[in-house]
């Protein structure tokens, strides 16, 4: 069926994808019949806000569903200003491929209804994933809803709210640490069945930096710590986890979502192994005349070629688009996804995209690692701040594989300029050729990007390696028994900073005039603040003959950090 | 000569470039002598940094060459630290390719002496330019070494200057009226020859942009105001412009660099029509066993394909790894450069890289260009600042040529990011595909450069053209007689932000009901706040029949900062 043959639009699902692919065709298409079913009669908010309401940053929740402009996105603006039928209160029930029609129940009062489509759009969205064990209830919920996060902000305005437990150290548990505990001084404990915070982005040594900052900020944080149980029990919460009994006043479960694809299923459209709706390039499912789009597909990761599932509002905008496209006869393709997200973390910025290394060795990739601090501003502008890199690249061909960006620098924009590379197969070299505005205010003159891509080449071409920041422990010995050789000033060291235990201080300028206090028969580990004096040291040593010298990637910096 | 035979490498030159190359060669040539000769005895500082401290933001001028962790930056630390001999106060005066010599002049006292290389590295930076009539003196002067900024602190610290004349609203002289403005509080009188500010990297409709927030913050700006005669009478400035006569305290003339070139060009080297070095991509010169780096060699642009000289710090610094590499026999390779500069003027940063329009028709591309107003984080959220792009495209082709991005929003993210593309001959479809971290506090769903892109694919996909941000005139009429549509709500329009004269407002949401007192008979222009709505005005008035009608891009949010 060609573009201007469809009559009739149905769009189930009136979120992002739902209503960008819905208004795009609306553009596209004048004279085309469109309309977008929801359940729900709080529609089209910005969800990605409802943790800033929950903090305070956001007044009021209907912020989330207004425009730019201060319009209520409601079914009378859009149908106003767009010229959509956008129903509420109406659950697409059934849907019949055959007869191309489908089955609506509501709104209100209104029973069963039917609408003939010829096109249809899923865009079902996702709902919270539970635990066994877990019981919302009174003291016990999600945080999917508007309305489960109402019920908490006005726990918290009443002063019923003071000690929250967070069940699920992932995205929007990390972002709820810091609303509770940040505006509200709220008592927040972060429960997390992982061995570390932000599993599904971060890889261990990278999250023990982020666990630092929920710590610096009073969470108590448990790790490999499953919930069994989460229950209320007069009027408060009682969470098992890892052993441990908590009680508080409100328990939060924040553990993923889930597609949403009972309509689809039930169609018999192809679901992948991850549970989301199968779609090709043009985000067409496998039935005719079927487009699905936003949380309830599976997307092809740009860096693995496999599918995965990736629920992110960025993502179902520009599908929403491509499907609006594709609706109206104009090919459109959504391309591989690199996976970029970011959060905010009390005062830190997070960031990744592409794999972790953990993710890619469990994909079976030869993986290599470097690590680096910088600073993200010139380090005489007062605003600089430190930024804390973890890149992930393949072992033999240098291709970029993914890159964590944490600390109160801004780690967005690298991770930012990452993916561009990384949707094209960049290789290590590429990081090089990159060119960044330069100013004191913005950037230093090589960019941090410019820094781990050294790091990393230094590795592969000279074999100069660092060692992780893992393989120390903070306040503990060095790793194998290895004499340690401080390069920092002396005046950088001190109860904020300390040395490794026994260490030597040569601060790297007497480096040269001192060589001959370094013992030639034990292996050593160079450190210093950022790791760059230490790679400097180890290079030097080596050409005086010193053998099996490393340094600590990331330096001293990194350690405090954790 | 292979990288193992060099015995003796000398760098001429001890800035970014230089040190860099010279650092790098040590780390890789542990064997090598390695001298570097600077004329002057503050060497190795960050010039970028200058404006501020000039400003304030900056306490100690030795910050500018201390090290991140403090060591300043003399040529004592390179000896210790780096094992490198940088002399100070020691001018090269003459080259003799054929010998491999170079005659010294200096220390103080020292007399000429002879350094014999394997290897040299030409990095002598830029020296100011200057104009005929500029009489530098007591109150005259350039913005360019550590000595002439001090000066101008001194006077500003002990009050001596009050008004200051800055000549040339280029990079530097816009970052320091904000300098002398924003924190001193000087009355600060900008002339720029040009019709325009900036115009060396804005259009004249961008450039409207950023000289409204100079003249936001009282900065008095003086276009097409080319400087005659600046000379000091009775101890203070006298500066003629474009029939005008300025008094000050001070005038500071900053009309750019260039490449300083003598010892190159007493030996032979070979020059470009910029007056820069002709280097290969290896940095080589044309005489054997020189390479050169840094503000005196021209590089090739990554657009046209052609030569340009693009004095930036970031680029210097870039240059001098790849130096290094080379003298160590490593190949490496400078690419092309996509011009990428950023600069803060007041409360606004500006950033821009590729080709303006102006200079892509000057070079004889036949260009199409799109504006833009956007948020640049979610528009809930309490830090959410505006941003205005200008995206340059070859028409036909579609590939994109450049990128102009102001405002209070983050500009320089979304110019890194799009010279990632420009770098790789990107397409106005790559920009579609580009994935960004998204989260409240950090971006809005679809960034602007998909914004952007979205608004130029309209355009060539589907005729949708808006008319430049110039096109108006700050409270004039619309251009051709048209008929205005304000598709804003009246809550919008106000005093701060007022309607054009004679517009119809007739909000979004009230087109379709009110389409009956829009007129069949006259050509029509629909403005808004950002562009957005007007732009969909178009499309639905278009399906209703009406012809000649065209929107405001960038709509009334960048009238407004103009």
């Amino acid at each position: 069926m060609s573009a201007s043959e469809l009559q009739r639009i149905v769009v189930v699902g009136a979120s992002a994808a739902g209503l960008k692919a819905a208004a795009r065709a609306r553009r596209l298409l004048p004279d085309t019949a469109i309309t977008v079913l929801d359940e729900r009669d709080f529609i089209s908010y910005g969800a990605c806000g409802l943790p800033y309401y929950l903090s305070g940053d956001v007044e009021d929740l209907d912020a989330l569903r207004k425009t730019n402009y201060g319009a209520v996105r409601d079914p009378e603006y859009f149908a106003a200003a767009k010229g959509l039928d956008v129903r509420t209160g109406c659950r697409a029930e059934r849907l019949d491929p055959a007869t191309r029609q489908i089955f609506v129940r509501g709104p209100l009062g209104a029973g069963e209804s039917v609408l003939a489509y010829d096109a249809l759009v899923i865009a079902t969205g996702a709902g919270p994933r539970s635990l066994p064990g877990v019981e919302p209830g009174e003291a016990v919920g999600f945080f999917h809803t508007p309305e489960d996060v109402q019920v908490l902000r006005r726990g918290l305005e009443t002063g019923r709210i003071g000690e929250v437990v967070v069940v699920g150290a992932g995205f929007i548990g990390c972002e709820l640490a810091g609303a509770f505990g940040e505006l509200w001084g709220c008592g927040v404990t972060l429960l997390e069945a992982a061995p570390w915070v932000l599993p599904r982005i971060l890889d261990a040594d990278m999250a023990a930096l982020a666990a630092g900052e929920l710590r610096r900020n009073d969470v108590t944080l448990h790790l490999d710590a499953p919930v069994t149980r989460a229950v209320t029990e007069q009027g408060r919460a009682v969470v098992e986890a890892g052993g441990r009994t908590i009680h508080a006043d409100r328990a939060v479960v924040v553990v993923g979502v889930q597609p949403r694809v009972e309509l689809a299923r039930a169609a018999g459209l192809q679901l992948g192994k991850l549970g989301g709706l199968v779609v090709d390039g043009q985000l067409r499912t496998d039935l005719p005349h079927v487009y699905a789009a936003g949380d309830c597909i599976e997307v092809i990761h740009a860096v693995t070629g496999r599918p995965c599932y990736l629920p992110l509002g960025s993502l179902a905008n520009r599908q929403g688009r491509v499907v609006g496209d594709n609706l109206a006869g104009i090919p459109s393709r959504f391309g591989a996804v690199t996976g970029s997200v970011c959060l905010k973390i009390f005062g830190w910025n997070v960031a990744a995209t592409g794999l972790s290394a953990q993710q890619a060795r469990d994909g079976g990739l030869a993986v290599r690692a470097a690590w680096g601090s910088f600073f993200d501003r010139a380090h005489y502008h007062p605003e600089h701040k430190l930024l804390f890199l973890k890149l992930v690249y393949e072992q033999g061909s240098r291709r970029l594989l993914g890159l964590q960006a944490l600390g109160e620098g801004d780690a967005v924009k690298r991770v930012d300029v990452f993916s561009a590379l990384l949707q094209r197969g960049g290789r290590l070299e590429d990081l090089l050729d990159l060119e960044f505005c330069y100013s004191p205010p913005y950037n230093v003159a090589l960019d941090p990007l410019h820094g781990i891509a050294c790091v990393a080449l230094n590795r592969e071409e000279r074999g100069l390696a660092g060692l992780g920041p893992a393989s120390v422990e903070p306040g503990g010995e060095a790793p194998g028994g290895r004499f340690v050789m401080d390069l920092r000033l002396a005046e950088e060291i001190g109860p904020e900073e300390p040395a490794l235990p026994g260490a030597l201080n040569i601060p790297i300028h007497e480096l040269r005039a001192r060589v001959a206090e370094i013992p030639r028969d034990r292996p050593l580990l160079c450190v210093c603040a950022m790791g760059t004096r230490s790679a400097e040291a180890v290079v030097w040593l080596a050409s005086q003959g010193f053998q099996d010298i490393v340094y600590l990637a990331g330096g001293m910096n990194l350690q405090s950090a954790r």
